[in-house]
């Protein structure tokens, strides 16, 4: 996490995501990148003084032993109209590693230090380019996992929560002014503010507070994707039906066969809604067996309780069944404990002669019929999945504005707070009593946007950071 | 592969790596690069009317149904002074998947194409902004596995390789002006230029193709990295030793146990060499059992056929022995079939109560002793591995001009042409039959530069690349 000790060094890192690529980026933040840079560059136009602010200079990246390391453009945004505030270079690079890598440690054998993880987002909120709801968006920008979640962090990086927050904010300073008036002229309290107007401004402002807890709940499913959960027997097809909807086969990861049995995860995309795909494939069966008489190891006891859990936390349970044989009494048992409104029974085979779906419907469930062979019924399939976790995550609001984890904590803070307010004032509490419950709710709604913010705070949001941002 | 007909597309890619970092480019090229940005971009600053070349501007991607897609920084670089030669438009995203595809989908929507493979590169040779070998350096710098590797792409991307082609096909050029004289009036011939003297400056131009041939020979390792493969009985311990030196654990990908038996390979960077090593624990043993009586099915047999192939290739062997039992038959069998310059003995598992080195050292053999779990041997082991390596592949040249397979290909094929050339001026072929030869060969030259190159050739060149570049 950014040292603040550290915080007039010049830093220097690789923007752009690691690997392969037609373009890769070295940013410099702090006062001596363009010092930095002007020692690297080696302008192709004669005519070359000193870099223009805003403007792409194409020339050669040259290291101190004189080889010559790349064909660059570069470009100087000096600050404070930069995106942290402070003088910034671009390095627009050839996008290899080993390219990057010989540029970078350039920049930092002429005097740059490596930024750490988020560092220039954190300066851009030091130097008030972004309040930390942005900061925040930002992170969320680049992790959004689909389109949806992508509208979300706009609006945020657009700076709307960080309004939202601020006018709720300036709502509940007034009323603390007004308190304030009331506890110096004691004697006026009633006329100035009574108790129940108090207690029902502050409830105007818990109510605005809680219509924004609700976008948090409506919005999960699309700021995160949706978990859904492959159960059934060993060879209901699960690992089948997993490489089929993710349209290529994906291997076990196994460290030695028998010893690792984490779970698979595998996203995809249903029109712009993210699944979380989760095959129980690597563990042994969810279900027990008919018999209850196989070995059972430890490694297997954890395994199917892992299943277990990755149910009960499931947006969806596909529970699959192969529809070439009976349904045994374990997978009707499981069927019978799953709530129809989030699973669906998926009887799979369906290209083999013993199939007959008309016998071995999961009483209960809606049941889609598939064979990943052939990819009979896989698109049906994506439809119900998709409608099935609508009908409980409800339609995107683009608009919406949704607090992350972290925001939606401090307003719950300070709605409770409010509520504990109303009721002391309800119950006749002293006036200067309240007001220490109105000064913490307002100091809770600053840590939101980051005018009040512990560094132990600051830390965990930074940390979070990918290196470069 | 690019599709000539479709040469006056506008074409758009993700210019950076696929992944989540700070920044992201989204590329532009061709005749409606502006115009489409245009559509997209609401400035943040009221004042614009059009974009400036070569100059940053800040704003926002709207899309077409109004929605905020990013804030982003936007580069116009009008033809011919760009990287295609056409006018380009680079987008400055976060750089996020979601944000990226978002961005990209919408100048589809406003007219764009998707680029192909090194469809930027190849405009940017088609309107001669690059000739073939620096088209070709572009992949290889992105792809350069090591400082030593970009050095040789960098001098291939600054044209010097292109030139010293120029070079070598003038003076075939002028050879074929003097032989035309020659022909024409053959009553001189001997007095225009005597066989000899032809032969003679045939063979000096030969020697110089046959150097730059040299140098493909000797930068191979730097170009591509050295092969070392790891082999031993199953219980040696090569994945230990393969986890050891890449610093962490590296599992074995398996689609079910047993059915996969592809080897491992991992990437090691020596002090700017790259090692690319490989294992052979996914499948049997490398070595047959001494028992020769354990049961070896199909898979096994060409996992062991494979990890032969593989250390015949290798350029280096390192050959791994349990330092805790006795050396077998097999392993000493293998160690005796080994060349010494290109193995190194490798005794493990240094830390066992049964260690002991003095008695299992592999006879002929330079013998590394180490721990896998302790970590005890393995600097000098990697310090080994790379001077075994140098002594065979030479130190490298970073100004050497190192063709790659296929310029070395018809590098080849003109020294060929010439040597026959040679000959048959000796043995008195009419100068007529001979300029046939000096024409083939000036044809190939100009191939590698691309003035004259089959559209196979470009395919082939160009489906190398990455998409944005």
């Amino acid at each position: 996490m950014p040292d603040p000790r550290r915080a007039h060094d010049t830093i220097a890192a690789i923007a752009t995501p690691p690997g392969d690529g037609g373009v890769g980026i070295i940013r410099l933040s702090g006062v001596s990148s363009r010092s930095i840079a002007a020692r690297m560059f080696r302008p192709a136009r004669p005519s070359f003084t000193d870099f223009t602010p805003y403007t792409l200079h194409y020339g050669r990246i040259v290291a101190s032993d004189g080889a010559v390391l790349d064909d660059v453009l570069v470009a100087f945004m000096p600050g404070p109209g930069s995106y942290t505030g402070e003088d910034v270079v671009e390095i627009n690079c050839h996008g290899g590693r080993a390219v990057l890598a010989a540029v970078l440690e350039e920049t930092l054998r002429q005097g740059a230090r490596l930024a750490e993880r988020g560092e220039f987002t954190y300066r851009a909120f030091m130097h008030g380019r972004l309040d930390l709801t942005q900061a925040e968006a930002v992170a969320e920008m680049i992790h959004a996992p689909s389109r949806s979640a992508l509208h979300l962090a706009q609006a945020k990086l657009s700076g709307l929560l960080g309004r939202r927050i601020t006018e709720l904010r300036s709502g509940l300073e007034s009323l603390r002014a007004r308190l304030a008036v009331a506890v110096d002229f004691p004697e006026d309290e009633v006329e100035c503010l009574a108790p129940g107007e108090l207690a029902g401004d502050a409830a105007r402002i818990r109510a605005e507070i809680d219509a924004l807890l609700g976008a948090v709940d409506r919005s999960r499913t699309w700021r995160e994707g949706a978990l859904v959960v492959l159960a059934g027997r060993v060879n209901a097809g699960k690992s089948s039906l997993m490489n089929a909807l993710l349209g290529h086969d994906r291997a076990i990861v196994t460290d030695q066969p028998g010893t690792t049995r984490d779970y698979l995860e595998e996203s995809l995309n249903l029109d712009g809604l993210l699944v979380r795909l989760v095959d129980t494939a690597g563990m042994r069966p969810c279900l027990a067996d008919d018999s209850g008489h196989e070995p059972i190891d430890a490694v297997e006891t954890a395994g199917m309780h892992m299943g277990q859990k990755l149910m009960d936390r499931a947006d969806l349970v596909l529970l699959l069944a192969d529809g070439t044989a009976p349904l045994d009494a374990a997978t009707l048992e499981t069927a019978a404990k799953l709530s129809p409104g989030r699973a669906l029974a998926v009887l799979t085979k369906q290209d083999l002669p013993g199939f007959d779906p008309s016998i071995r419907a999961a009483p209960g469930l809606e049941t889609v019929t598939v064979s990943s062979t052939t990819g009979h019924g896989l698109d049906a399939l994506c439809v119900r999945i998709r409608a099935r976790i609508l009908e409980n995550a409800g339609q995107p609001d683009p608009d919406e504005l949704a607090p992350n984890a972290r925001q939606a904590a401090a307003l719950g803070q300070a709605a409770e707070e409010l509520r504990l307010l109303e009721a002391d004032a309800v119950a006749g509490v002293p006036y200067d009593l309240l007001s220490v419950r109105l000064e913490t709710a307002c100091a809770t709604l600053s840590s939101i946007t980051g005018e009040i913010t512990s560094q132990e705070v600051l830390d965990a949001i930074f940390d979070a950071f990918c290196i470069g941002k």
